[in-house]
Parts: C-alpha cells; sequence; structure tokens
C-alpha cells in the first residue's frame, strides 16, 4: 500500500479495486458488482480477476490478484464459500487492507461448515489485519467517491448527502436508499456489515466519526455482539456527530428471527434503550422516521428548548402538527407580549393568531406573512418552528416570500417546513431551503415528529 | 329541476353550474373557481354570472341567475359575504338545489357581523332547503364526474378512485389530495364542509354512503355540532362501507384553536374515541396512516383474525413488520405442521423458514418463492399476510412471479405488500396487484400498520 491509506479508509476510498469472482453472465453476482463500479462511474482503476476471462464488460481480467499489475487497495470477493480463506492470504499476500466479502454460506446458515468456515475467516482477518465487511454482505456504497462496491448498480442513483447508513440487514440498506431516492435525500455510505468478522458497528462508527463526508450517523441494528464497545465510541463521537439507532426485535417473534438472521442474539429491547440513551444515541422506530430525523440532523441546528411555534397557512394543518406535537412533549407556548401584538397587526380579525397561528388571511399580503414569521423567529420564548403551507391557487406565490426571507434572515433556531404541493410546484424553493439548512417533510406530523426527535436528541446528549 | 335529482345529487353530479362571481382576473377566487371547471373537464354547461362581463374565458357570461337560458342545478358562490343572503334568494328563485359557498367572512371571524350573517344563512337554507356546503370552504370534487367545484384547479390532478375525503379543514383537504398524488391512490369525492350551514358530516356520510362510486368514508374533523346524528348515521352505514375517522385536538392547543378556526369546541378526544367506536367508525392517528388505511379497505378483504404471516425477500424488513404487527395486537404465529414442513421442502437450511419467513434463498428458484407464498396462503392457522421485497439486481424477477401467482391464484384473505424499488422497475407489477385487491406500501412498517387497522376496523364493526 503505497498511499498509506488505513484498512477503513482504503476501503471507502480506495484507488484500485480487484472483483474476484467477476463475472459477465446476468446471472452471477460477479457482474451485478461490475456493473455497480462501472455504471456507477467509480473513479479509480477496476481489476476483474477471472482464471476464464479475457476481458469482463470491456475491462481486462486477470487469472489472479498476482498478476495483476498494480497495487490494489480493496477487494471485493464474491467466490464461493469453501475458497474464501485461501484468497484472504492470497489477499494478504498482494497487499490488500480491504475486502468486501459478499459471499454467504458462513455463520448465518444452519450447517456446521458455515460456522467453522466463519471461525477460520474471522482467525485469519485477525492474523492478517486485513478488514473484512462481511461475509454475507450486498458491500458498501461510497457516493461521494463515488464508490458501489455492492451487487446493486441502483444505489448509485441515490443523490451524495450527509447521511450514513450502516446496517445489520441487506434488506434495510436497500429500503432506505429507496426511500432516499423518493425523498430526495442525499447519503454519504451505505455499509452492509452481514456476519461482520472483523468489522462491527463499533469500527464503522469510529471510522464514520472521522469521515468529512459523514455528518449524521444512522444504524439499523438486530442484535450486537459487543455492545460496549459500540457505546463507548459513540458517547466519545456524539458530540461531534448525531448517531441514530432503529433497532428490531421489539417483539419476542423478531427478537427470535434475528437471532437466526445474522447469528445475534438481539436481546431485551429495553436494555439496548437504556444503553443508547446513556450513549446519546437517539432511537428512533421505524425506516421512516430513521430518515426524516436524520435528514434534519444533518442540515439544522438544534432547539434550545422544547417550545414551539406552529405557523400554519390553513388551520388544519397546524392542529395536527400541534397533536403531535404535545403528544411527543413539546409544548406551543404563548408568545410574548410584543410577538403577540405585532401578529395581531398584521392579521385582521380573523381565525387563530394566537400559537398556533393560522396566516390563512395573510395570503394575499405576503408582507404580513413574512412579518409574523420574522417576528416568531425572533420571539425569545420560541425555541423553534413549524411552518405548514398547503398549496392552493391563490397562495402559490407564498412559499416564494417565506423562502426569501428565511434565505435571507437566516435562523439559528430550526426551522421545520411542511410545504405540499403537486409535484413541480414549490421544488425550487424547497431546494433553496434544504440546502440552506430548513428541510421539508410531506406531512405536518412527520415534520412534528422530527422535531420532537431533534429536541430529544439534543437534552439526550446532555 | 326537471331531472329531478335530489339536492345532494345536484351537487355531486349537476347538469349545469352557475358561478356566481365568476371572473377572469387571476388573482380572485372566481378565476380559479373558472379554471377548475374547464381544465377539470367538467363535461356540464358552465354559466358565469358577472354583470360586467359578457365572456369569461372564453365562455358566455350572464349578467344574473335570471338571464340564464337553462335550468341550474349547482351554483358556487364567490361574491363578498354581505350579498350572499340576496343570491341564496336568487338562487331559490331560480329552482338550484346546491349550492358550495366559498365566500369566507361568517361565523369563523370575530367580528359580530360573521355571526350575524351565518345565522342568516343558515335560516334561508332551512326556509329554501336548498343545501348549501360552506361557507368558507374551497368547494367540492367529484372526480367520477368530473367536477371540480372549488378554487384550486390542481385537485382535478388526482386520479378517480373509491375513497371519499370529507372535512372539515380545507388545508387537509389540500394534504390528502397532494398525498393522494404522491402515494398514486385515487379519489372519488373530495368535500370541504367550512363552517356547516346546513350540510353537516352527517348529510354527507349519509349521502356517500349511497353514493355507488364511494367504496370508503375518510373523514378529519376537529370538533362537530351534532356528533349523535354523525354516530347514528355511521352505525346504520359502516356495514355497507368502512368510515374512517381522523380527529385532532387531542392536545390542549389544538382543542382550543379549533373553537377558533370552525366555531366548533372540538371536546374532549375521548368522548370521540368512544362514540366512533361504539358507531363502528375507525379512528387513526394521521393523515398517512388515514389514507394508508382507506386505501387497503377500498381493496382488500377483511382479515378473519389477527393471525399474521410475514414474508419476505430479506429478513431484516420483515423483523420491522413483525415488530409492528406484535405492537398493535396482532400475532405472528407458528405454521401449521404441513405448511411448516412444505416451507423446509422449499428452501435450504438456511436462514428464517418459520413465520416470519426469509424466503432471501428462494431468490434463485422462483418456484420455490411461489410454492412458500401458495402454501402460506392456505394455512388455515393464518388470516393475513405481509409480504416484503426490496429491489436487488439479483431478485428482479421474484415479484413478476409473485404477481403472476397472486393474480391468477387470487384470495379471500388480505395481502399487504411493500415491495420496494427505485421508480420505474416494479412499477406495472404493483399497479397489476393493486387492481385485484393486493395494495402496495413504501415501507413493511406501513404495511404492518395498515393491517393492523383493518383488523381493528373488522373488530370494530362487530
Amino acid at each position: 500500500m503505497e498511499r498509506g491509506l488505513s484498512a477503513m479508509e482504503a476501503m471507502f476510498n480506495p484507488g484500485s479495486v480487484a472483483v474476484i469472482g467477476a463475472s459477465d453472465n446476468p446471472g452471477k453476482l460477479g457482474s451485478h458488482v461490475m456493473k455497480s463500479l462501472t455504471q456507477g462511474r467509480y473513479p479509480g482503476r477496476i481489476y476483474p480477476i477471472n482464471p476464464g476471462k479475457d476481458e469482463i464488460l470491456g475491462i481486462k481480467a486477470y487469472p489472479s490478484l498476482f498478476r495483476v499489475p498494480d497495487t490494489l487497495d480493496l477487494a471485493i470477493i464474491v467466490l464461493p464459500a469453501e475458497q474464501v480463506p485461501k484468497i484472504i492470504k492470497e489477499c494478504k499476500e498482494k497487499g490488500i487492507k480491504g475486502i468486501v466479502l459478499i459471499t454467504a454460506g458462513f455463520k448465518e446458515i444452519e450447517d456446521k461448515r458455515g460456522e467453522t468456515l466463519q471461525k477460520e475467516i474471522t482467525e485469519l482477518a485477525h492474523q492478517t489485519g486485513i478488514k473484512i465487511i462481511g461475509p454475507n454482505t450486498f458491500g458498501i456504497v461510497n457516493l461521494h467517491l463515488p464508490l458501489n462496491a455492492s451487487f446493486t448498480p441502483e444505489f448509485s442513483l441515490v443523490d451524495k448527502g450527509g447521511i450514513s447508513f450502516v446496517s445489520q440487514s441487506g434488506g434495510m440498506s436497500h429500503l432506505m436508499a429507496f426511500l432516499s431516492l423518493q425523498n430526495k435525500v442525499g447519503l454519504s455510505k451505505i455499509i452492509g456489515l452481514g456476519n461482520r468478522c472483523n468489522v462491527d458497528f463499533s469500527e464503522t462508527v469510529e471510522y464514520l466519526i472521522q469521515d468529512s463526508q459523514t455528518k449524521v450517523i444512522a444504524m439499523y441494528l438486530e442484535g450486537i455482539d459487543h455492545p460496549k464497545r459500540l457505546m463507548e465510541v459513540a458517547e466519545r463521537g456524539n458530540r461531534e456527530k448525531p448517531i441514530l439507532a432503529y433497532k428490531v426485535g421489539r417483539s419476542s417473534t423478531s427478537d427470535k428471527a434475528s437471532q437466526f438472521h445474522t447469528g445475534s442474539l438481539a436481546g431485551k429491547h429495553e436494555i439496548y434503550e437504556g444503553a443508547f440513551k446513556q450513549a446519546g444515541i437517539l432511537m428512533v422506530g421505524s425506516s421512516e422516521e430513521l430518515l426524516d430525523a436524520a435528514k434534519a440532523l444533518t442540515m439544522c441546528p438544534l432547539p434550545e428548548g422544547n417550545r414551539v411555534a406552529v405557523l400554519s397557512g390553513q388551520a388544519g394543518p397546524g392542529m395536527a402538527a400541534c397533536d403531535i406535537c404535545e403528544m411527543e412533549g413539546l409544548i406551543i407556548p404563548p408568545f410574548s407580549t410584543e410577538t403577540q401584538k405585532r401578529v395581531e397587526e398584521l392579521l385582521p380579525p380573523l381565525a387563530i393568531r394566537t400559537n398556533p397561528v393560522d396566516m390563512g388571511p395573510a395570503w394575499y399580503d405576503s408582507e404580513a406573512a413574512k412579518g409574523i414569521v420574522k417576528t416568531v423567529l425572533e420571539d425569545k420564548k420560541i425555541d423553534a418552528v413549524i411552518l405548514c403551507i398547503m398549496f392552493a391557487s391563490a397562495n402559490r406565490s407564498a412559499v416564494g416570500v417565506l423562502t426569501h426571507l428565511l434565505l435571507e434572515k437566516g435562523t439559528n433556531k430550526p426551522v421545520l417546513c411542511c410545504f405540499s404541493s403537486p409535484a413541480g410546484i414549490w421544488d425550487d424553493e424547497i431546494k433553496q431551503l434544504e440546502e440552506s439548512g430548513i428541510p421539508n417533510y410531506p406531512t405536518p406530523e412527520r415534520a412534528a415528529k422530527v422535531l420532537s426527535n431533534l429536541y430529544r436528541f439534543k437534552k439526550g446528549r446532555g
């Protein structure tokens, strides 16, 4: 390794990659991996390894690692399980520091041979010092390089962003990637830990904490072997970077299922809950909640307290937001006297002028809407703002006016929006707002839930 | 009224519509209403009423109702509040049976005059027998006619379908319409009740129960004046059509806010909860949950019991579904002996072969995946199935194979799917499945939550 990269760094930002078991048969994982690298526009050098081929997808292939006339940073292995130990030794000889071991058939299978093989490769990993992600993983993705070292080329469709997702489940990683696509949220790394032989949550989170392209670390887990190590890493790192966890196994069925799945006992949910809390890790209850909260944590300031102003273009959505806020421990307090006075000056004697404010009557007077948002943002009795406007022909310009205000003014308080419209109407404004740290959500309830998670995270981190 | 339509029927399926206060000034609601009718391809006759214009948007305008050389079924009124009583009398004289009264400035305003005007028009409504939706409403939409009698032309973008949405909040109606667009769910009617002068929830629900284009009735409410009447109507009708309610005002703030909003006291949430339960109305907790559950109720059979099989292409998403199921009172029981035996024959000794089943190893053997789903659907110990597959290159064909099986076989048990992929990959299969009564959701958790709502509805209806 002439570049002197650490093993984890070599894995996520390799200058060269060997695909051991590369194939051009579209039914083989070795072909999907090749497509992920090439279609994903990996900018480094790719070396397919296959003793029977001169060329794969137009790239020169080599019969073995030793014939590659280059140093190699990362090897992706898609060979049958029984060939893996020998290949790991060859990787060591070639000076490879990181392996993505996609091959399945290790400790996750009922057959004893799987267990034995897993022990063998774990020992090899320790002996050689090579960092091995997997076995039984879809791979890893670094959308910033970009590197798609997985069997799913479609991961490369996701935008690059600040959230790194580390998961014990390949299925959940795919789900999170597709949810990110649908919700236009950018990701940094997508990491499938698989059976975890010498790269577990703790090593990965430690790496991501110092990774400048990662702003927020989101984990999906079922059960872990060394919870204490993860908690220590998280406790040290959580001031630098928010860490979130979505853990399944709350129910007895899924708890039992996870034993089979990754060979780990999920263990009592309450124990994890307590440990996460102590380590400042924000625990969430669904995949959507994980993505929603992670997105806000990449862009928003945290609220100093739990006092929320709800400003909405229509009363109903504002009330829906209030309900969720109060159920989740936030409060919707009265404004300061000055703010209240100013809001009453700006709004006609119509509808709701206290917190929550129904800004409906200000649709026709964008200066009034601007004035309300501005004065409420400056109110010292308010820690965060939820802003909801549902599109209607007559309020088409409202979001533009408020976007202009928010971008010009800036804010050190979190502002969470639900600007809802048919596709294409407010897309530009929402994009501008999100680039300036003001996230948008599809419903008022989800915006409110996110705010409660921001507050819970702030409190939990102490 | 030569056609002898009932007032409600004349309102939702009018042969002719007058727009009183029609305008071609794009800053006026009267212009948005005209666009809604024309761009929404209303097939009936449109008569703009405006004393200062000969033509509006290319349609001949009339100075008054009396000059219209046609019978009129529906009038949409967008005049200032103080002109409304006189116009209602004119509508009566002209034989109009239904009015959509968009005009605001009635009992929702602080000013006493609003209250007085509201009383006046309510009396007029009773005297004349004209059904008046509103005042202070965005209007009504019947996507089947199609009729867009609202100030938002974009409602016409929504697909026609079986869910009718009745709401006390215009904002919530817009939100639900945009969520329907995003989630590709079809709607039948969208109804904004506004201040409710003589058309309240009970009249509307009664109409929708006998409306053949409505399969499910979804309500959003804050507080109602005559809860007893609604409960009686619902109790009579809920065997014919599922009725759902999303009520805000759970928190003290939103409860208070709703008094101002629609002039009604939201009232203790628990009282509504009990009343809805007794009337067989399914109560839900968010806009997304309302749409998700309503969608399933338009297409799925109800589960006979609470015993769920979770079959997934990857273990993680299956476990996430199990967690939600068990938290919501469903159970994930062992299969019958024969089913268990068959699943073990079909799957290699890999991963999870009990309930939940990890069908991952069957990716490469579509006959195995088909066999598992088929045998589980036939298991007498199972009342419903959740089917989750996250796309990966190697399982691209899995959803096609299962779709074929499900369409061919049919099922009288609810099957809820979470087939997740980048846009364009499984769209056709998902569309075919949904047309055959098998709904798809963006996450396993949402699919599981919907199933729990189907079961709760089934139990609640008795």
